[in-house]
């Protein structure tokens, strides 16, 4: 029912698109389909403005932002339309506020399975969050996925970095990781891509926001592949390319008199 | 003394450099130089890396990148290698730890000096640091800075954001801003820009490491200009183009045995 929602709501123009193409097209590159949740904060604009100085260096980008938020804001229309990224903005409101992404990233999947087809488009998706850091060099890495490729991802949870350990055989084997032993695929949001033609080819496949905390990546990865099928980036695994950062929320002084809208 | 150490460190050859001309260069353009203090941390390259992806956008962009160290790192050394940024690495240990970027910025400052000639280069100094967030826009609003240009600058010190206040003439009256009334200039490290042949031609202006806390940029300003000088840019301080983003420390625990070199 859920699922039927979500590709009702994209179907019913609900969720409306803009699109420009920019100049960094080149018709034979795959597409890199960025999906980003967002929601307004104090730091919102910082953080889009970031990423999106990065994401603007990568060719045949299509950028699906959506917000957390029962309409487009003026904010991130604003942004977007003068951002120099082609793009899709949709949003939908969270079910559960403590669990932000989930909904987002879903309708991201629906507006693909709905303006993509099977077997004719070609490219890649990936979940960036905005607050995250990542080189450039991560987004020529996932670009020819053939089904789900993974790399280490920096600051996360507790450590340093988490990484997929590679075998002798240039398999993935096991994960340095946050609960390792439990989740088949344990990696962070931001430490892989899956080829756009296996989430077209599956579409009963869709994040659960019925998982554990921290279980939705394994969740989502355990009903396209199997770990043999990873396909290991950034240097076999060697390099961190992508990082987990997280911004300050400032605290704002009630006194400050000069908080007008410029 | 302090000072005429500073000069004869870069003279002495003590604070290298490294140069490489990138593909932005057109050779008409005033050059930015881009004054930043960086300093070891584990978000450190995730934080250069964000920084770079935005500055690489940039024409004539000459990165001035000074390690609180008493050599040059590895991390530092090897990133700004493959930055694809015309760049100059210098490093000088602060004398205290708790006001870190005083040293750097002024040794950036003494290395243009001794590789600069006034009344003959053209260009722009800015001081960024590496956890701010910058606009591409505010790079060209500051390339033909005539003294100095000044912007608002958002997530300030307990504030949405602090600016000047413009007069009808567009001049700047005063400030919405911390101290405003006791800092001639009122801004943030992040809102202005100096002409680069303003600080040549006066090469007894540096940051004063005893002022007090908060009052470095007022304190640098008013050796060089009055208020009547200032340039207001970001459309007559009506737009924030810069953030004064912080970057959350992350604790990372001891039994995580994955904590090797990658």
């Amino acid at each position: 029912m859920y699922f039927t929602v979500l590709n009702s709501l994209v179907s019913a123009g609900l969720c409306t698109k803009l699109a420009t193409i920019p100049p960094h097209f080149v018709s034979e590159l795959p597409y890199i389909y960025v999906i980003t949740p967002t929601y307004a904060r104090s730091v919102q604009k910082a953080e889009l403005t970031r990423i999106a100085n990065t994401f603007s260096h990568i060719k045949n980008l299509h950028w699906i932002v959506v917000e957390d938020s029962d309409e487009r804001t003026n904010l991130t229309t604003h942004f977007l339309f003068h951002c120099g990224i082609n793009y899709t903005h949709l949003h939908i409101r969270s079910i559960e506020h403590k669990r932000r992404g989930v909904e987002q990233r879903n309708i991201g999947l629906a507006w693909l399975r709905h303006n993509r087809e099977p077997n004719v488009s070609r490219g890649v998706v990936y979940f960036a969050d905005d607050d995250n850091t990542y080189s450039i060099e991560i987004f020529e890495e996932m670009r020819y996925t053939k089904k789900v490729s993974i790399w280490p991802v920096g600051l996360t949870f507790e450590a340093r970095y988490e990484t997929p350990i590679i075998g002798p055989d240039n398999k993935v084997k096991s994960w340095h990781a946050w609960h390792s032993t439990e989740r088949k695929f344990a990696t962070d949001m931001a430490g892989f891509a899956i080829n756009l033609n296996l989430l077209l080819n599956n579409p009963h496949v869709w994040f659960d926001n019925t998982t554990r905390d921290g279980f939705l990546e394994s969740s989502l990865l355990s009903q396209l592949v199997e770990l043999n099928d990873l396909e290991p980036k950034a240097d076999n695994c060697t390099k961190v390319l992508v990082w987990h950062t997280k911004t300050i929320t400032p605290v704002f002084s009630e006194d400050k008199t000069w908080n007008l809208e410029i």
